[in-house]
């Protein structure tokens, strides 16, 4: 093969420049996390089908990226196994007879795969915590930055390989875990945002979107009502009840959502509100919800909002706007009291989480509560690129000095000062083999600060010439530990 | 499913102590690598199948996870198609008709999957080299640290899901690479040894191997003859000779060979060299093998490593033993000057490489050479562990602080404290929920130093009581300002 090489489809390379980036977003995060007392566990890309599948849902179980069993793994089947599968459900379209799928796909799947790429850190968490109880001491706050893989469709901001960085808090019921996951966020775009951005934290509590529903006579339709709300920002409030009606629901059932509803877009329409403005509002909301509601679902979630909201009143918030949205759902079917999620103008959700209460039931270990956030490294990059905010300091993240000579035979003397810089913590180049005057051009290229040069006549009193390119200055005749101190202050 | 949940066989989960003890591997090496000049970079774990096939040998085809295509990846196939690998070889055996393989295996593999694993971090540098050959400035320096995949077997200290931690230069000849990747070795051990742990490194060059078979007329069994010299430290000298004449040498070409090999026994004897009498040792070995042979590519060979030691010697080294091994070959294909082996007694391999002349031929880009060294970071861990070698300062790497108070309704100004401590980046956790008496437990088990308690005495004069548990010291009556002075100092 010699054709031009790729990389499979929703994939990418990263280079020095972007993997600085990526350390830079990594880095701030880990920091914050560990600030807040949360530990670093690792686990494997690849784990047993059947701890993934069923998990996130029936539409999670297609965007797994499964593995091909090794050795040869159609020897199990015999021909009468092998045969079930070869027939295929066809149909016909006019005269012409359309293939439309393989029979018994899943079936055949699961006896040639065994293992799987993750889908999330969520589900092989809740299995390491499973797995290893007896070690842990609850309440246990882990933090795990990992790639994680999805069979979606590619498209701008959404790829099929991309990190993760999840901190969760299980083993404990305290709302305060809720209050320091939302310090962190925070904490963390207040560092990385350098308070130029505004970005908005949505809370919610799955119990009230639970109660709306119990008290319109509709708890079997919950999960269809969600999806619906779900659209509010592309369909708007008459779209959201055109598909209400859609569904069936009465004058008076779609009038009692639209009510509760209503008070998102009392947030939308009040756009200029300080940071205290918005925790007042949305406590001021709930309270209003309150004398609305007698369902108890519904006022549990309000309580346990207001607790949260209290909180973040009394400690002060930093840089976020933080505002109580009652049509945030979030799709992932495990989430059961505070839903979180973050984001700027114009961009998808940048962070995202919540409560469950029972994620490790499927693994044997049952009423254990979690609380969880996920900030999507990948989104981020892109607003602190968007947005020009990157530190110039971490572009400058690669080598500082670039050695070179002119004479033959005086390699070694050089040598001997390059690696006392590389002693010193600097980092330092030499490549004897370019031309001297594609030297100054490569370093440039590199964004190299520093070049140093050795002449006969300095080698022998033991001095160097170094130019600093950034501020076009030259130091004439110094020793090699002036020059290292020169570059390390 | 609430079977006991578990994970693949060769996959690891890393727990928080473990994971400090990893990162401070990685760290160790990237702050090496970064300081002789090397820049980061990641590429997707998934790779297209064909950029991977038939790089690294068949041997290496085996060993690649393979990834089931996504949707029906059986539809593209009609039933004719799929009737070819219904058929398997079968054999027999006394009148027992026993299956033997699957038919066609490698083309219906080829027709369900079209991406794999990465099993090294080489090809899909190789393959990143050429797809942005001109965005980069050569030489290139590349690190990179990520897990790679294979299909082995598992077996103490060998995994499927294991990270590699690569160091390449592509794009120079000068053998100043070579001196650059050994020092980098010397560095990284020398400080994750801490000069209490023995280490070899050996160094060979490809050419003097190709030479020795060229000289005794075996060019054409240069592979074989490479694989049987592989197995001497199983086998012995005597074993070697054996399976030497099971191939069909003579005796005169056996003893042409057992020359060469002499070498290494000759270091094999003396066993308290310093790390000074190693280089010179190695200096007079390959001056004696250089009036012995007068082979052009033997030559070739021992002209470049005598380069190597003589600059080694010349700059000192700080605790590595640094022979030259003429037995050492090294699986690989793709090796064609100097490979260098990093060893430990009765410990496999803790970090290899060597120089390949044409890695990129296969994307199309030709005549780059390149040079580069891997450390295998699960192995080092394991030696750290057996010896006892990692810094007492890295498992305390999680909370520093746990906080309590005493009384109902001191909770918010507690949380003032403690975030007053986080913002010091002080890592502090605190959780009202559990019983008085059982946080001291939790803090000693959790390894956590300090713990800081709030009485409604002590809060009314702004005061704290800390006790240290690490050092059985107390603190009374100081304030949130002492405390941090405490703490972070």
């Amino acid at each position: 093969m010699s054709n031009k090489p790729s990389i499979p489809k929703g994939t990418r390379d990263f280079s020095p420049t972007e993997m600085a980036r990526r350390n830079y977003i990594f880095d701030t995060i880990k920091k914050v996390y560990k600030r807040y007392g949360f530990q670093q566990i690792e686990t494997p890309a690849v784990e047993n089908l059947n701890t993934l599948i069923g998990t996130g849902g029936n539409e999670s179980d297609t965007l797994i990226f499964k593995i091909l069993n090794s050795g040869d793994y159609l020897a199990p089947m015999n021909n009468e196994d092998f045969d079930k599968y070869r027939i295929k459900k066809t149909t016909k379209i006019g005269d012409k007879k359309v293939l439309l799928q393989s029979a018994n796909l899943n079936e055949f799947t699961n006896r040639i795969s065994e293992k799987a790429l993750r889908y999330d850190l969520t589900v092989p968490f809740a299995r390491y915590v499973v797995q290893n109880q007896n070690d842990i001491t609850f309440p246990f706050r882990r933090f795990q930055i990992q790639p994680v893989w999805r069979a979606d469709r590619p498209q701008k901001g959404r790829y099929r390989e991309f990190y993760q960085c999840d901190a969760d808090i299980i083993g404990s019921d305290s709302l305060l875990n809720e209050v320091d996951l939302i310090k962190i966020i925070d904490d963390v775009y207040t560092e990385l945002f350098d308070k130029d951005l505004p970005y908005t934290i949505s809370i919610n509590n799955r119990k009230i979107l639970f109660g709306m529903c119990v008290s319109v006579g509709l708890k079997d339709k919950f999960e269809q009502i969600v999806v619906i709300i779900d659209k509010l920002d592309k369909i708007e409030l008459d779209g959201v009840a055109k598909e209400f009606e859609l569904l069936g629901l009465s004058e008076v059932q779609i009038n009692g959502i639209k009510d509760v509803l209503g008070i998102r877009l009392a947030f939308d329409r009040q756009s200029n509100l300080s940071k205290d403005e918005y925790i007042e509002a949305s406590i001021k909301s709930l309270s209003e919800l309150k004398n609305k509601s007698a369902n108890e679902s519904t006022s549990k979630g309000i309580k346990e909002l207001e607790f949260v909201f209290e909180k973040l009143k009394a400690l002060g918030i930093k840089t976020a706007n933080i505002k109580f949205d009652p049509t945030l759902a979030r799709g992932l079917g495990y989430y059961t009291g505070t839903i979180i999620e973050v984001k700027i103008d114009n961009f998808p959700s940048i962070c995202g989480g919540g409560r469950y209460d029972d994620l490790t039931g499927k693994f044997g270990l049952k009423d254990v509560s979690g609380v969880g956030i996920s900030f999507g490294a990948d989104r981020i990059y892109d607003v602190l690129l968007d947005n020009d905010l990157y530190p110039k300091s971490i572009e400058a993240n690669s080598t500082q000095v670039f050695f070179y000579y002119y004479n033959e035979g005086e390699e070694d003397i050089c040598l001997k000062y390059l690696y006392q810089l590389r002693d010193a913590n600097i980092k330092a180049e030499f490549y004897p083999d370019i031309k001297r005057n594609k030297q100054y051009s490569i370093a440039e290229r590199k964004g190299v600060r520093y070049v140093i040069t050795v002449r006969s006549e300095e080698l022998k009193k033991g001095k160097l010439f170094m130019r600093d390119l950034e501020n076009d200055t030259q130091y004439i005749d110094i020793t090699i530990d002036k020059a290292i101190e020169i570059i390390q202050k």
